[in-house]
């Protein structure tokens, strides 16, 4: 409850009532194993026991952190789980709170240096350092965003300025334009299309390439794709190829991309959202081949590299080009460091932008490139280990490859003719239990079993009770 | 460091570590009135400071603690120093930073209601709670965002797609269509700028609407505008009147407005971006007629309902225009519960949303709607107390009413000629010295200085101790 005068938490009450967050957090991190994965609340349950208007006088935070134990906890899905398998399962570390407790408490918004001037330094310093361990050439500088969605909306917009249609003034309606086309094989994330809708270009710019039964675009394909769009009068503008498609972690042949958008002076971004993190790994750094020649290619290091959410980085080989679409500079926020400094505002949509920087750095000192390389490392085994149970079973099969640490699979006992409604059973029964979360696609009409790992808890024995799961499911009787 | 093995840091050391995090920013709290608002440090000496490369072993938490004293502090900007005045000073509370510990470690992305029901239930709760605070019809939903930047960006996909152009599908490209229209005036936020930008429109759509001198839009000058426009077969999409303009924080009159709307059919998207908050006052609300009547607002806790940074309100009398510009549902994405509950991710770009309520619902609970209002009402005092001191003084002028917290103005002592080159000369002194931090802005051509009362720390006092600097600088010769 606040004082009676206009101020703050009195600083006493704030170190009793932070002393008491950081141990429930701690216990929470012990105990979250114990938590069903899904929240098991009904819809609308959570809302029905909150008041319908807000307290006319403060409360005590002590009543506050109760109803955190009461109300809220039963309503998270626990995205930390070990058994949270399902999309892409995500790897926050708790270091990384730490970085958000600063970030939150000296609130900088990082559009002029002045105004940040830790947040510009730091986000520069770490963007260099992960760029050094994903083995990007030196010239690729980065810029931290919120989320892949926004890098990627930003990418295709800087490729649509450089297409020199001065679209950035004169925009796209009350004048003949050819039609704008986007490449990217037809197992991309939704953020694309999304960009495409409110970029103005629409949903019919994206063209969607074959892919192979790898899952991988056909280069050939792509460039059969963009001599017909020529040939028909169309502007192409970009390729989008994805290392760890979202379906199945597919990798689609950069290098070869790369060739064709050389040929066509096409922007290449490398969409590697998910995937990226992985790059900081030797023996996996044969997947990023060809991303050194991208124009833009997006990471996220709230998926796989142990920073919690969010925290999306867009690495540009010219980053002059975001600044030459983006920046634009009000009276209010003229300095006279301009010249000298790098403000954030220049490069992108949101003026105001959070001191992400410090969450990164405290992950990447605290674990070291040994420790992180050693857990990506560990998921991927663990990925491969998994899926040499499906191989060796009668009841399972593999539906896609594993290049990182995504599974993708079904069951397939013998007797059972309507696979996708066992499967789908399957999943809907494990989720439903709270024992761990899995998600599902669709390849070649199939509806697929998907199964990511990388929460920074998960061991081989939850990869071991998951499978005993997934057997127990095959084996028993539809529930009603 | 991180143990030997693949998990996460040991929950005793999460606990001892986040004590001694808790205590520093209690600290923090308590001295930042003592250290210099702008960072003192050169453009470029924190990176200096710092490694090339990223550590290859982890290192000891503590060890990154002493880091953040030493490299990290100096680098700070004091966004929460009650001297802050500069652009819009923010009034992030203690109480919030809780909430985003939370969120850090609870890591949820808000895509669908079953990843993240304590986030989309909390957010409509809280959302409905501020709702009513601010005197808005029962119909209006809201959505959070990161920043007013982005929610406006969404509000304008919005009018765009109500144009029935089929835009989301067909794109601009490739088709000819009328030359959309925005309408803003000459003081807003450059975000609208940069919203036209990012969806196509260009900044030839936005046209800049002539101002009373007291910087309000003037609805004649709209409504020939609209006329001519409609005349030249350009299309009007949408008005943007704001409710605390960036420049002077002039309220443009948005029932007149209003009446053109409806009468042309066009979105009225209300930027209310800062002084929203203010709506909570009751004597203040006058301010806000006709906020019933549009279609979207956007308004920003982040500024001033003493949240962290980020978390912005878009509330819409129909959200679900906002579902139609944006909803695409991938395989991976589909659930059995698609009609029963709301989506994050179908309002917008972003498809991982982060628990952005929780801080919210922390701040409104602790304070109360009493204690909320008690201190955005503290900061009008001062505002207009400061204000008094400026008319009362022969060498200071008022260059803008004051109807919020913002209060426009400048140095004018008898005997000087050149006032632009004093005024400006005052700011950067007071400014370098780090006593406070002061942002200007140009009217009617004149070189204007802004002081913006904002910060949960500020008193009386610290506004007599600007005063004091102020009337030094003015009468001393200046510095080399």
């Amino acid at each position: 409850m606040a004082e009676n005068d206009f101020g703050d938490m009195p600083v006493e009450e704030f170190r009793r009532h932070g002393h008491a967050v950081v141990d429930w957090l701690a216990d929470y991190f012990e105990k979250v194993e114990t938590l069903p994965v899904l929240s098991q609340i009904e819809p609308g349950s959570l809302r029905k026991s909150l008041p319908e208007s807000a307290p006319e006088k403060g409360e005590d935070f002590d009543a506050v952190l109760a109803d955190v134990d009461k109300l809220i906890l039963p309503a998270v899905t626990h995205w930390i789980h070990p058994n949270f398998h399902g999309l892409f399962s995500t790897s926050a570390s708790s270091v990384g709170v730490f970085g958000e407790m600063f970030t939150a408490a000296f609130d900088m918004k990082g559009m002029l240096w002045r105004t940040a001037p830790a947040s510009a330094e730091l986000e520069d310093t770490v963007l260099d350092w992960l760029r050094q361990m994903m083995g990007l050439p030196a010239n690729f500088e980065g810029i931290i965003y919120d989320t892949a969605s926004v890098s990627t909306m930003h990418a295709i917009a800087a490729a649509r300025e450089r297409a020199n249609l001065n679209i950035r003034e004169q925009g796209m309606s009350g004048r003949s334009l050819p039609l704008l086309r986007i490449y990217c094989s037809e197992h991309v994330h939704s953020s694309i299309d999304k960009a495409c809708i409110t970029l103005g270009l629409g949903t019919r710019s994206l063209r969607k390439i074959e892919c192979n039964e790898g899952f991988e675009m056909i280069p050939e394909a792509l460039h059969e794709a963009i001599v017909e769009d020529l040939n028909a009068g169309h502007m192409p503008l970009c390729v989008i190829p994805t290392i760890g498609t979202t379906s199945t972690s597919s990798v689609d042949p950069v290098d070869a991309i790369a060739d064709i958008c050389e040929k066509y002076n096409l922007w290449l971004h490398v969409d590697t959202a998910f995937a990226g993190s992985a790059a900081i790994v030797p023996e996996l750094q044969h997947h990023f081949k060809g991303c050194e020649r991208a124009d833009s290619i997006v990471t996220n290091p709230h998926k796989w590299l142990f920073t919690p959410f969010d925290l999306s980085v867009l690495y540009c080989r010219d980053l002059s080009m975001m600044k030459q679409a983006f920046s634009l500079v009000a009276e209010y926020l003229k300095t006279s460091d301009e010249s000298t400094v790098k403000n954030g505002m220049d490069y992108g949509i949101q003026l105001g932008r959070r001191f992400r920087a410090l969450k990164l750095w405290f992950v990447i000192r605290y674990f070291g490139r040994e420790g992180l390389i050693a857990r990506i490392r560990e998921h991927c085994r663990l990925a491969r280990l998994f899926a040499s149970w499906v191989e060796a079973s009668p009841d399972f099969e593999m539906l896609a490859p594993v290049p990182f640490s995504l599974v993708c699979f079904r069951a397939r006992p013998t007797g059972v003719d309507d696979l996708d409604t066992l499967n789908e059973r399957i999943m809907n029964e494990i989720n439903a239990s709270g024992e761990a979360y899995l998600s599902h696609t669709k390849l070649h009409g199939k509806f697929t079993l998907r199964l990511s790992v990388g929460s920074i808890q998960v061991e081989e024995r939850h990869l071991r009770k998951l499978w005993n799961l997934l057997s127990a499911h095959t084996q028993a009787e539809p529930t009603a």
